[in-house]
């Protein structure tokens, strides 16, 4: 029994700033790093791969949209050739900066709206199951149950599950869409707790209060809202006080 | 004595293509290859990564400025950490291609103003290097005689010097300034006679008719001109006419 | 009895170019120019200006998503309220320039991905009028029987209808679908024949030979493929063989 | 005797923000918009022009080199026809989006590295000017005895001319570089009474403690600093307690 705790990293981009990501690198174990299409300028970039090293937090590639101005929250209907072109682009340039510093990317999570779109399209989700099998062994941060999920295993890509301890589950352990009302928790120890039971004990309570069983090889917090590090602290020492260890899955 | 050919490929952005790829492609030993910041959208890299390969073509990252529209031939006053930094994201961009490809980059050749400036700027020279350095094993395509060249030697960061036979020289044994009328030779008799003797004897005539010495282990064509792959199969035939073999410094 | 004919030009960027400018402006009678989104930087959009007002050519803002990199032609979930801000942005730069010019936009007709999105989708066709609504007094090109022409007619925005001479009609009177066979005719001559017959009898023969009923203001022709200036000069002469004025709408 | 504020605004770009914009409209009388260029998507232009409007703020368009990446703060040798087009395409862009809201734009200040390049460099300044002097009768708002304001007295174009309050000026009458040890004051009460004397007094005290004449009919302001808020109410509360009017140049 171990957790994993992830969160979105070097989200600026030239001149601008978005999340804390000092207080941040001191909580999680694994640093999804934007790779420059939806955020991330190469500077950003070096400097969040530098700190991760310093602290021991593994290094992932935040593929993305090309989509700097929606910060790659829109779904976009991109050619599964291109997607795939553009997703070993992001990942090489990311793993080359952070090799440079004398670390390493050590897997693959999609951001935003592309992550979304993997879930369910099978096209899109081929494209960035393949820029990882054809970049190397590498795993693929996702949610359990989804279509990226099932492609990645057919082609052999390792798949890495996580879950969402702030975010409010259905009855049929999916979570509740965004737009519905109680979908996102903000109470930090409400929060905490889920996250512990999600580890200690597999299962969340859903909205109709039933318990569902949820599997989490990793957590993740959210860096670019109010509160955010508080959030993510109270997750971190939850889980801590509960005895439960905290290690990347790399 | 031998020699290898070096030009321009993989310019073309989404939609737009430049230059005749694949018909250079036959007939370099080098190609440069857009990594995205002047040209080059990740399929396009992936396309021209793969042709280069099939034909036994070393790779090059042809790093620039972050100037699409104004396709890097605009200098820009970059601050040197940032620089470094974008010049690491574009290795590792197109090695991270050309990797998945069953290839890799094996050297870098700045491209445009950038390559220009790094000529006489020991600031943004030294930010190119240290990324090369900092890459790993890659030597450098350069102008012999420039900043650049001294500012790597210093490093212990390779540098291949390349000389360019459809430009005019100077007495001082510099190019001649592309605003000078006569800088750019038009006819492929005269520039692949001009590559040869480079080759053969070291030295080119220069615009007063005296003979300079020039050093080079690599000759650049260009692709994106009329007439540029003509240009491009005299110089060719003209070295293997006078035994001149071929192969890349790589 | 009159037809306008237009073509989508200025489509380059930065030094890549489209597309044969210079000889459809000899042909069409409204130029839809790029505005900055999909293609066309300042420069050429001012050329293209500059050229359309030379010849009498109107001028519209062919309006489309910012992707550059996909040339437009990827639909992306936009915001409606960002949709509208950037029709805005894009309509004022152009026209910006064409008055710098001494011309004017005098329509606007939405790009490639847009243009099919709101044929079928209110929330974004919403979006599009209610910026060409709030521009000021200008018609926006379409297809009949599409999403936006009725929302544009209820907010009071003018709709110009255009036909396509070059694609296969359903019996339905609809565009039969890119993807099958027969989408897209190449023969100038038949092109020619059916766009007479659409401006002089109001019908096209669709592709089980029955004669339905199509209603144009205006004729598309293509300008980025091989052959197009042919093409083009076809439907043209076509037209005015058989007594047709060729007359803009604005 | 009067004076107008100037600050610049709408400098987000997507999810990112930057300053205070609704602090800093409570205090200015000129707001320098963002055009997209170094900053300022279509849809934050749109709310500043709004707010602007609201307030009866007069919009200014602040053009740039286009440079996302580096927030315009890069000096860039962009040809000068094609700066002129930028410059343009910036300001119908602003325009056409502030009349949309019932504004308009009454002024043209350049930004950042552009601002400073053509105080210097009648070329460049050249086609800033010209790119004024075509859209139609605005003024641009510059450093007095620069060689923008010379070329555009040549070509009928109107200067005003600002003063900074928070910086340091030589005994010549110039700025102190920014790279210079107090070339910025930090002082709220310091600068405050430096603008009221600049205003009713007509000068400044140098770094060497000598009284130099400066001409001011706006003052610049800045925002995205920590305290740019209290600063700009400081210098606006001093003016008004010195009976100052504050009122737009336009």
């Amino acid at each position: 029994m171990m957790i994993d705790l992830n969160a979105d990293l070097g989200e600026g981009f030239g001149i601008w700033r978005l999340g804390e990501d000092e207080a941040l690198l001191e909580l999680v174990t694994s640093a999804n790093i934007a790779c420059g299409f939806h955020a991330g300028d190469p500077l950003t970039i070096r400097r969040t791969c530098a700190a991760a090293i310093d602290r021991g937090v593994a290094i992932g590639a935040q593929v993305s949209y090309r989509d700097l101005a929606g910060f790659g929250r829109r779904e976009m209907d991109v050619d599964p050739e291109e997607l795939c072109a553009e997703v070993l682009y992001q990942l090489g340039a990311v793993d080359g900066i952070a090799r440079a510093m004398g670390g390493r990317v050590s897997y693959v999570k999609p951001h935003g709206a592309l992550y979304n779109r993997i879930c369910r399209d099978p096209e899109q989700a081929g494209a960035v199951v393949a820029a990882v099998a054809d970049y190397g062994d590498l795993p693929l941060l996702t949610l359990p149950g989804s279509a990226v999920h099932e492609i990645a295993a057919g082609e052999g890509v390792t798949t890495v599950v996580e879950a969402f301890a702030d975010r409010a589950y259905t009855a049929a352990g999916t979570l509740l869409s965004r737009r519905s009302p109680g979908a996102v928790l903000h109470d930090p120890g409400t929060v905490a707790a889920r996250a512990v039971r999600m580890v200690t004990e597999g299962v969340v309570e859903a909205v109709d209060g039933s318990l569902v069983p949820v599997e989490a090889r990793s957590i993740c917090v959210h860096g670019d809202t109010p509160g955010a590090v508080l959030m993510a602290r109270a997750v971190r020492d939850g889980l801590v006080d509960a005895g439960v260890p905290l290690r990347s899955f790399t």
